[in-house]
């Protein structure tokens, strides 16, 4: 699908990867709509990127309505929608059992698989919706092009394939998002709509910047090369890939400089 | 980890893979604790198999103090546990859009992977506890055996790796046990607990008869060989070399006469 | 298929866990036949489990007459034959650039490749065309069982995964065997021939202590639990369950206390 | 690493997807050199592309001294070497056992591992050498970039995942690849070099349309979306990114349309 003049939803763009998605993908012509909890962040960036063309939206992905109003806004400011870049998400670093005995609150977990899995979920249906009722294939382009109606990516983590101690959670959630990839893709084919998955290794992003200094640190060292945590910007190369690369579809692609998360 | 006078904990032991792995360990000589919301069914397995050593707990695995009280059940008639084996769980067959334009609802979504991710990670952390809370390492059999102290099999799906079409909550649920796995073989090593995933193909068993008739006949085709559905006894057999091989750990294992589920 | 009464070839079956599997099938009944190019060991496993259910044939695998010529003695002998354990193999560490500046000679890159990559697969189809041919279904064990004709299992190894440096040729021998699982798996599925693969984590066997000792300490600390070498009885055990258990087909296990092989 | 002004080897650059990645890496401005065992089609590549920066070899990919060689003439000419784009290879279909009862011969297993598997790994091997010994990090791009030295992007084949009755040999060779990925990208870490693997589906190139017409009709039915055979282009495209994107590395990549091959 070509970029320019094509409307995306970034959830969690108004921070580290999706903040800088969203950058990208504006730098290419395109329409950002932004859904995060973060209002103070969703509206730098409108300030940043200019309300022209980008809007923010102030959404917990995880409830229906919420959601549901947003994408009513969205498509009243730029008419029609063309994919998604799924990128909230919230970690979580906790043992099921801690060395102080204390067992892993069901809560805790709940929630992480609430945001990261049902909350992709949830966005991602409502949109292929929107999608699969707009009348006319959006992204013919000038015949050259499939006639595809959308794109989604999702964004899983490594952890989903190599999950450390303390991950279960976060793991759990994330390998979630990677087995729902293909499904999805099977039936979204007659919707003419292609999904496809990131699977990060380390990003340099506030939501690392809150792990423990020894974790960041012993992640960093095993990146082979480049031996340093990922540029949201290369995250932001590869989704702009995947929107460019019609055959490219069903697939969870690891960015991450050949690491391989290690027990700890 | 011998078999023979160890308690299993059995979740959705009052029907198909549960039941029939219920009947196994109990033949092999261990005590079976079997959780499941089928009251029914759950009092059917005690007739059969005896209440000396089988008991049945009404349990929904999906709530922290259902669990929980259970549990103090178990251990006031067993006095200690060795192991789980997840076997309640739900199947799901909606597609995001359906034909008629209906959009999957979240609650399913939600449904689905609280009682097959969640639920199963509820029992797990509860059930960890104790084994680590308990004083000796009770598998040291003769000296022969490792000092495990706990063994967890849980139960995914092939539709964790290529899920279908409508398989999009149960592939994620699945695939989220998957991913799972091996954070929690990680952590659980300190407490000498190993913890494996067997992810059948289609079995014998009351959920399978659930699923459309079309369904179950495009997916028997296509199963290699053996041309047929598992028997819940080859699922029960190779959850007793899981308990008894003592270096299998962290791994997923796939149960499906070579089946490789295709695009409907 | 019932292991008692049947005959296996064991390709490498004079050390390590080919012998060791020799050893743990003869107990269990059935007639074992070693083919391996170390004829001072081969002799004395012959010793060891008696000339009347085990024979020794020195061979290469990796040479077409010599596999061929082998099967006939088998033949001579058993009358028949039920499976393949398919261990013969041979190990290489060796950087593609030494620090040196050595370039990684092609000769050994394809010295292992032939034996453990095509020296498995000249075996395998030899013996698929013997059973092929062999009237009876040989396995059907009084209607209990399939009508299974034969089982092949073969041995990868967790490099196939995540080899390490120094593990190129290694590692791309034994993917080779874990890629080429599932056509064999299908392709044998109307010969009523199951075939699974292994991946063994590290093991006690003398192929290990050639290693250099650095790489299998570090290896040894990475192993989660038990947190020491694979026992070869635990190599054996898992190809026991292989066999018995009809419903495992296509599928590569990883046979390693959740080690995942770090970068060095 | 930045394309323009860089030299790239492509092996199998004569034909199918190593011809359109040569042209569409000469259209971004890099150096083409050609490693092709047939001389028409090179002759031709380089008339159209010019022979300024195109350079045809006639070379078998297997043979040392004929990669050698032919290296030498291509820094003769372009003086680096930036990486090399693996395409040459062969295909081949053929059962264990045929229907008639022939048996697999070991020549054709040896000779497609022979070109796919081990033929890749020497031309890798000689220029991993060569551009290790190239004095300055030839890709520092203005301070922008990693100081890369190289970039190296293997073919393989989804049937090294899946592969059908028929595909052992293929499969393996495929699987080979995908497996030294890994190890190869942790050991070039250190030399600053990059290496990564595309899977594709079924692509429109001369290759393919030597299957027998039933088998490409069945697969192109099982693609998803979109519902074609992949055009080489969009294999080209992929190439472009991953020598681009600076933060993927030791990564095999499905580029399918979503299809997974069945059982045939
Ligand atoms: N940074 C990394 O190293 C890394 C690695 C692997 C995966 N990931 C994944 O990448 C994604 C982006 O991570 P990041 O590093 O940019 O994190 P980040 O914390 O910088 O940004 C995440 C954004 O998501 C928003 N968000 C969280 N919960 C939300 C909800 N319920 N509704 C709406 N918005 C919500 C936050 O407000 C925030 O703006 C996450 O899914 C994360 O799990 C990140
Ligand atoms: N049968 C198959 O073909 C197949 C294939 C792949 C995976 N599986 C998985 O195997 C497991 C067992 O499946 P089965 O075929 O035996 O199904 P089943 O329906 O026969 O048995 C499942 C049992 O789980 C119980 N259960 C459901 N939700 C529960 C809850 N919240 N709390 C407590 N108990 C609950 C049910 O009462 C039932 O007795 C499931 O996790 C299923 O997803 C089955
Ligand atoms: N030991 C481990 O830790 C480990 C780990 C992963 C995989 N493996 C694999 O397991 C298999 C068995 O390994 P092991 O540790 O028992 O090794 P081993 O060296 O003890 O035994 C291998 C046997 O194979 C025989 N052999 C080698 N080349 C042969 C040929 N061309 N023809 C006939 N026989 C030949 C040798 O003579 C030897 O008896 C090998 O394939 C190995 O790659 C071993
Ligand atoms: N086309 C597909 O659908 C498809 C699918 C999956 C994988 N692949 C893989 O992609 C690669 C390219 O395939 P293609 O479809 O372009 O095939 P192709 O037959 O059009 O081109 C392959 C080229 O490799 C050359 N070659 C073969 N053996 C050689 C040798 N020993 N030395 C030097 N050159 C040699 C041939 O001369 C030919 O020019 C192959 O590795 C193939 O296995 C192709």
């Amino acid at each position: 699908m070509k970029i320019n003049g094509k409307t995306f939803v970034v959830t969690g763009g108004a921070s580290g990867l999706g903040l800088e998605t969203s950058r990208h993908l504006r730098s290419l012509g395109a329409n950002i709509f932004i859904m995060d909890m973060n209002e103070e962040n969703g509206r730098k960036v409108v300030e940043e990127l200019g309300s022209d063309k980008t809007m923010f939206s102030s959404v917990d992905i995880t409830l229906e309505d919420s959601v549901k109003l947003s994408l009513e806004h969205c498509l009243k400011k730029f008419k029609e929608i063309h994919g998604v870049i799924n990128c909230a998400g919230v970690a979580a670093a906790q043992r099921v059992i801690k060395r102080d005995g204390q067992v892993h609150p069901l809560d805790l977990f709940t929630r992480v698989v609430m945001v990261n899995l049902i909350g992709t979920f949830n966005v991602i249906r409502l949109v292929a919706d929107i999608i699969h009722n707009q009348n006319q294939p959006s992204s013919k382009d000038g015949g050259e092009e499939e006639e595809e109606k959308g794109v989604f990516i999702m964004t899983a983590s490594v952890a989903a394939f190599e999950g450390q101690v303390g991950q279960s959670a976060y793991s759990a959630s994330k390998s979630g998002v990677v087995g729902m990839t293909l499904p999805m893709a099977r039936e979204f084919a007659t919707l003419k709509i292609r999904i496809n998955t990131i699977a990060p290794g380390t990003f340099e992003t506030p939501m690392v910047e809150m792990l423990p200094q020894a974790a960041i640190k012993s992640i960093n060292e095993s990146i082979p090369f480049p031996s340093r945590m990922g540029k949201p910007k290369e995250f932001a190369f590869l989704c702009q890939h995947l929107i460019e690369n019609t055959y490219i579809n069903g697939e969870v692609i690891r960015l991450d400089g050949a690491l391989r998360l290690s027990k700890l």
